[in-house]
Parts: structure tokens; sequence; C-alpha cells
């Protein structure tokens, strides 16, 4: 059989048995570009049952992919769906995704600080499970603010003010949609080419030229180690470099929050704070760095010296938060808010955690704190549950920081008192006082390109 | 929480989340008992849905299981139907079981055979795809013979005439049936513990106290290699002796086909010539083998030497034929077709496949004879597909016989010319001829005790 225009190379993709497939891959073979097509094809019309699939799926964890595998399986996700075109708005579109981790904000602060520097960054966010809401559930604190713009009013925002920040359309990458739903119930969500592919699928279905990651490694991200971490980013750099999308990622430490909010309204007025700079450094930091490198992969300036100068620039000259007022203001959202956190939901109850004694913050778990967060409410455990805006964790010691007996470490804003209790189990769990300083770590811990 | 008293165990079963079961298999860590008796209870009931089932048996084919899993999982299979209860008939009843193989007639002489030795031989088959049909429908070859018989009648003639062979019931581990279903479309078959474990809760189902297997090796069986056949039989023998039944096997040579016939009606008539010694000599050697080994495993003789000459008796007396005419004709068959082969059906066409040259045979190999032997119509395929018992092969020379130029080698029996072509074509795959008679190879490899 000849194989190689369309007509007999569909006619191969329907005789190709996917038990045969499953097989190979079981073997420990690599899969051909065909056979990887065969499946995911076969997935998205539901030809190929859950029961085989996620016998694949299986023996992929088990038996890996490689970087070939792995770029074939994305680009035949991307082509399971729509792809948003963005080739209408001028210049280089830069886009960038997170891993996730507890307090991540980054993406709320970097938009309008990299729009501001002249980056044109159109941003699609997935709306997840996680100890606190997502970008998207942290901006509807905003009254008003609207994520669900369609795809033209969205080019729109991003041609006026630099940047949108909207939810992810359910037709992008519809195969990883129903692959990831099956990994999670069948325990093979555990695959660096797997979770690379997902990633990777929807971002590039998105049409941006170029792309920066965040990939969180610690306590509180999915990656719990550097060595991990630096797979998953070397995967999906290859990923997006096969499919001619200039792919660069950050390895960003997430062992300790990132700033000092977690939760959703308080973690906006961090974000407004750190856009007039007056923010935690350690959250200022990532941000200048994500929005310089940025600056660069959209072709503004060749060196990183030149890159920050525009960042500061934007920062110092209040251009980063007019910018996050224009973009609040384009997506129906009240732009007083940026100056008022009253008209954001809040709670007025405080309880506080406070240290048992005297000494250094060695540890303070990001995990633990994000899971207490969670238990106040302002996080989701199902799809269906619904976020309360306005409680959350204030961390107000950081690791490194010397504290004495009963200072106050931890503030919980809840509402009338829902998961205190078990929340400060949770802080008591966070926390660990040693008697030195702890060794200062690395918040931008490595880049991959 | 404890665990032990059956209400608690029962929460702690319904608890216990499958997708942290299958995380553990991935991982490569042995399943408990209680988490393979869940999968099991789970997939009887349904609660496991297939994707999750086919995501573990991925998981074990990669990671295998120990000795002690297979058994677990071997004895929840047998508890999630129906027991056999064989204890109102005296004595030891002795079961056997064959892998399956081309030309494997072995049970149909096997059974007369042991049951005029005095052995108790409850017999019951599954109806398997194949090259040729199973055990069953070479029986059904016999007009009237009956393989349906209750539980109750197959007992009455099991005390009668010392055996009875009949079709499994579908209520024996029913949880078997589903998994096997499933691991045939999902390319988790080839599993040592899994082959077992599916083999053995069928064969401890039938409540025999005694269990002889027959594990073929070569090409025309299943276990293609030694090391395999090995590997597969200590597995079965391990799962039987966990259970306290008495299990050993025999692992014999299917390289070539056993006998000369293959096919159904032609089968049976070279079943009849063994059992009144004049059968081929392997088939006959193989047969004996067996059913002295029954008779030790039944407790009638302690040794190998005193067990051969019981067999050598029920030959020669011909109280081995009048077992079979017994057990035919208590099953519903016409006896007479035991000294009339017309009776069967058959078919008068022929077609014979010539030596290409002189020398010896030096191969003739199992698989292509077997099929042959299905494209002739002997077999099926699917299993709505129906048998045609009057067509075959006979093989005319056997691997070191000395053979001239355009001697008829095989003899292909056949139905208006069906599938011959493509009959012959394997054929002159199964054929190799060879300058000097290549080393005569052992029917009875070795035995698994």
């Amino acid at each position: 059989m000849i194989i190689g225009d369309e007509p007999s190379c569909n006619i191969y993709l329907r005789r190709m048995r996917i038990v045969d497939v499953i097989a190979r891959k079981r073997d420990g073979h690599a899969l051909s570009r065909e056979e990887i097509d065969r499946f995911v094809a076969g997935v998205t019309d539901g030809s190929v049952p859950d029961y085989q699939a996620s016998a694949l799926l299986m023996a992929i964890v088990i038996r890996g992919m490689s970087d070939e595998e792995t770029a074939w399986l994305t680009d035949a996700m991307v082509r399971s769906g729509e792809r948003v075109d963005l080739s209408d708005i001028p210049g280089v579109k830069v886009g960038k995704h997170s891993t996730g981790g507890v307090g991540d904000k980054v993406s709320i602060v970097l938009a309008p600080l990299a729009a501001a520097c002249g980056v044109v960054f159109p941003k699609m966010s997935g709306r997840g499970l996680g100890h606190t809401g997502g970008t998207l559930d942290k901006l509807q604190a905003i009254p008003g603010f609207r994520v669900d713009l369609g795809i033209d009013e969205f080019k729109r925002v991003v041609r006026e003010v630099g940047t949108s920040i909207i939810g992810q359309s359910a037709s992008l990458a519809p195969a990883d949609k129903k692959l990831y739903a099956l990994r999670d119930v069948t325990a093979t969500i555990e695959s660096i080419p797997l979770i690379s592919a997902s990633i990777m699928s929807k971002k590039l279905a998105e049409g941006c030229n170029a792309l920066l990651l965040d990939v969180k490694c610690g306590d509180g991200a999915f990656m719990k180690t550097q060595e991990s971490a630096r797979a998953l980013a070397a995967s999906m750099v290859a990923i997006g470099t096969h499919a001619g999308v200039r792919t660069e990622a950050f390895i960003t430490d997430m062992e300790v929050p990132l700033g000092r909010a977690i939760g959703n309204s308080i973690e906006l007025v961090e974000c407004f704070d750190t856009l007039r700079g007056r923010g935690p450094g350690d959250l200022e930091a990532v941000a200048r760095r994500f929005a310089s490198r940025m600056v660069v992969l959209a072709g503004l300036e060749r060196e990183r010296e030149a890159a920050d100068v525009r960042v500061d620039a934007a920062l110092s000259s209040g251009r980063a938060i007019q910018t996050l007022a224009k973009l609040v203001e384009a997506q129906g959202g009240n732009p007083r808010v940026l100056d008022d956190a009253a008209l954001l939901p809040h709670v007025a109850e405080r309880e506080v955690y406070r240290a048992a004694r005297s000494g250094f913050i060695g540890a303070m778990r990001a995990e633990a704190l994000g899971r207490a967060s969670n238990l106040l409410g302002a996080g989701r455990t199902t799809v269906n549950d619904s976020i309360d805006h306005a409680v959350g964790v204030m961390v107000l010691a950081k690791p490194g920081d010397e504290v004495r007996e009963d200072q106050p470490l931890l503030e919980l804003h809840h509402r009338g008192g829902r998961g205190v209790e078990a929340a400060l189990r949770m802080c008591h769990d966070a926390v660990t006082i040693v008697d030195a300083p702890p060794p200062a770590r690395l918040k931008v811990i490595a880049e991959v390109r």
C-alpha cells in the first residue's frame, strides 16, 4: 500500500487496528506519526472507546514517549479542533503559561506590564481545580469583569490594550479534553510526555508565535523536584520548537507561596500594589524577569539589559498600572477597584496564626497554605463548587524572617468562621521555626531554551 | 479502621478508590488482597468501568504480579461466580486442561483412557476461537452428541462412565469472562499472571481435587518458547497449590501438530484409532503419559511403573475404547460412529501437497497447518462462525521422515474447493525439506510440580 497522498492515507488509518498500536507501545516501541494520528482521531470521533484509550495511556505512562512522538501527539491534538488565527494582529504574539502553584498571580501582573513594554500578549486561561481560583476566577472578583469574550472581541482588546485575558474556548484541542478527563480517573496523569502534550496542544492552538512557560517546582506545585520540572520544561520547549513556535521556560520556586496573598480579591490587591512598585519583592522580581524575557521574545530588544530598562520604565512611569486599568475597562470591569479595594468582595473577619516560639521561619509550605485557603472557601474541589472571592490567607512572615514567640505569622480572612479550625491546623503543618536562618532560595531557578 | 470482620471490610472496600489501586500497580508495587478483591468485585458488579479495568490490566501486563497476587486474583475471580460441587461423587476428581494447539485431541483420547484406569475425570471445556474447533466442536461431529448437559446430568455421567465432557457454564468465574473480553481488545492478553489466573479461575471453579495441565509450547501454541511455557506452567501450579488443589503440569511440544489429523471428524477418527492401539505414536505416547500421571494424582497408584501398567491394560483389553462408546451413548451420541467413520460428517474431495524435492522433512510447522485447516472451514475466526466438521488436513509425513520429490506430504479434505488455494500456500509455508534428518524432538518436554 502506498502511504502519502491523502486518500490512501485515510484508508491506511481506517485499516490500522488500534489494538496493534496499543501492543506496540506496551512492548516499548516508539509509535509512528500515523499510529498517533489514528489514536487521536479515534478519541476525537469516538471510534476508539475509552477502554482502549486508557490502556494505551497507561502503556505510554510506563513506557514513555520520545520527544518526536510527544510532538506528534501534541500536533494531532491541536488538529483535533480549531486553531485561533491571530495573524491579523500586527507584531509577534507572545503567549505565557504557568503549570500552577499557590498564590500564583503572575499573569495578572505580567499582562499589563508586558503590554506596557510593547509586547502583544493574548492570554487564554484554563479553569482548573485548585487551592484558590485560577487567573480567571481572580479577575472575576472585579465587578463586571468578563472572561467570556468571543474571539473577535478578544482580538479587538489585544489590539487596543496590548493584552486580553479570557477563558479558553472548548473548541481548542477537544481530544486533549477527552483524554484529560480519562487520565484523571485512570491514574495516567503522571507522565511528562502526556502532561507536556496536554499543555502545549492548548497553547499551540491559541495561535501565538512565541511562548514563555513558567514551570513551577516544589511543595506547592505539581512538579515536586527540580529534576521533574526540568524534564517537563525541556519536553514542552521541544514540542514548541518542533511546531515552529519559539518556546522557552523558566523554572520557578513553589516551596513557598509567591507574594503574601493566597485567595482571590486579596491576590488582586497584591497585583495592583506590585504594578505600583510596592508589592512583595519575590512577586515583583518574577514578574520583571518574565516581562523582560517577553520583550526579547517579541523582538523588541535583543539584550536582557535593554529589556530590563523597558520593564523598569513601564513600572516607574505608571504605564503598567494604567494598562491594567484599560484592560479591566475593556473587558467590562470597574477600573475604580484599582484605587479602592473596598469595591472588591471582602470580609472583615480575621483569625491569626502565631509563632509557637522565637526563631527563624524555616519553612512556609505552599501546599498546606493552599489547602488552608481552600478550606476557607477560596478554591474549588469539584468543577461545580462556587468560589468565595473575599476569603484567603495572608502570609505575614516568609522563610528567613526572624520571629518572636506569639508574633502573627498568618492571617486568615474568613466568612463567619467557615473552615477556620481546619485551616489553622493546616497553618500549623505549613510552618517550621528553626534556630538559624535557612539559606535563601532562588525564585527563578533556571531557564530552559 | 478495623479490617477483618465482614461489615467493616465491606466499608473499607467501598471507600478504597480504584484509581489509587491503579496508581500503585502503575508504580510497580504489589497489590494487597483487599485491593485485588475490590478490583474483581467492581468488575463483576460493573462499578469499576471498563476504562479503569483496562488501565489496571495494562499496568499488570507491564509491571507483572507476584505468585501471591496472582493467586489472590484467581481466588477473587473464582468467588465472582458459582463453584461446582463435586463432593457427592466418590473418589479424587482429577481435572485436565490444555493451553491448546494444532491437532490437540488429547482430551478425547484421555477421558475414556483415564476413566478406564479408574480415574474420576470430570471435564469441562471452553469454546474458544482456533484453527480447528475445540474439544466440544470435535465431539459435536458425532451425531446427537450433547455437550450442554446440566450439572446434575454431568455428575450422573461421571458417576456411571468415570468421565463426562461438557461445555463450561457461563456461571463459572464471570469476572474472568468480562476481563478476557476486555483484554482481547486492549492488547493485555500477553501476561503470564493474567493468563494463568484466567485459566486457573475456571478450572478451580470446576471443583476438582487435583489438576493436570498440558502447557503446549512451540510454533502452533500460544507459548512459543520453552521459557515462557515453563513460566506459565510454574505460575499455574503455584495458583493451584495456593488454592489447596494438587496441581501439576506437563510441557508438551507443539512445533509439529500432534497426530496426523487436523480438523474435526478426521481428528475423532484418529482418536478412535489411538484408543484401539493403532493411532499415531506421538498422540498415543502423550495420552499414555497423561493417563498414567492422572492415575497417580487420583491416588490409585503411587509409582509411575504401576500406573503405566494400568494404562497399558486399559488399552490392550479394549476397555478404553468401550469407555468412549459408553461416554458417547451417555451424552446422546451415536456410538456406532466408533466402528463406522462414514457416519461422521465427511467429504470425498482431496487435494494433495507434494514434496518439492527429495530429502528429509525438517519442519512441519503447526501454526501454518492450523491456518490451512481453518481456511478449509474447520475452525472459527469469530464466535459466530460455523464449523465444517468434515474438512481438514492430514499430515502424511512428519519431521525426520525421508521423502522423495513429488511424494504426497499433506492431504487436504475440502468441500467444493473452498479455501484450497490459500491452504496450499499455507502448506508451502509449513514444510521445510532438508538434506539430513533433524534431531528428534521430545513430545513431553518437562514436568512441573
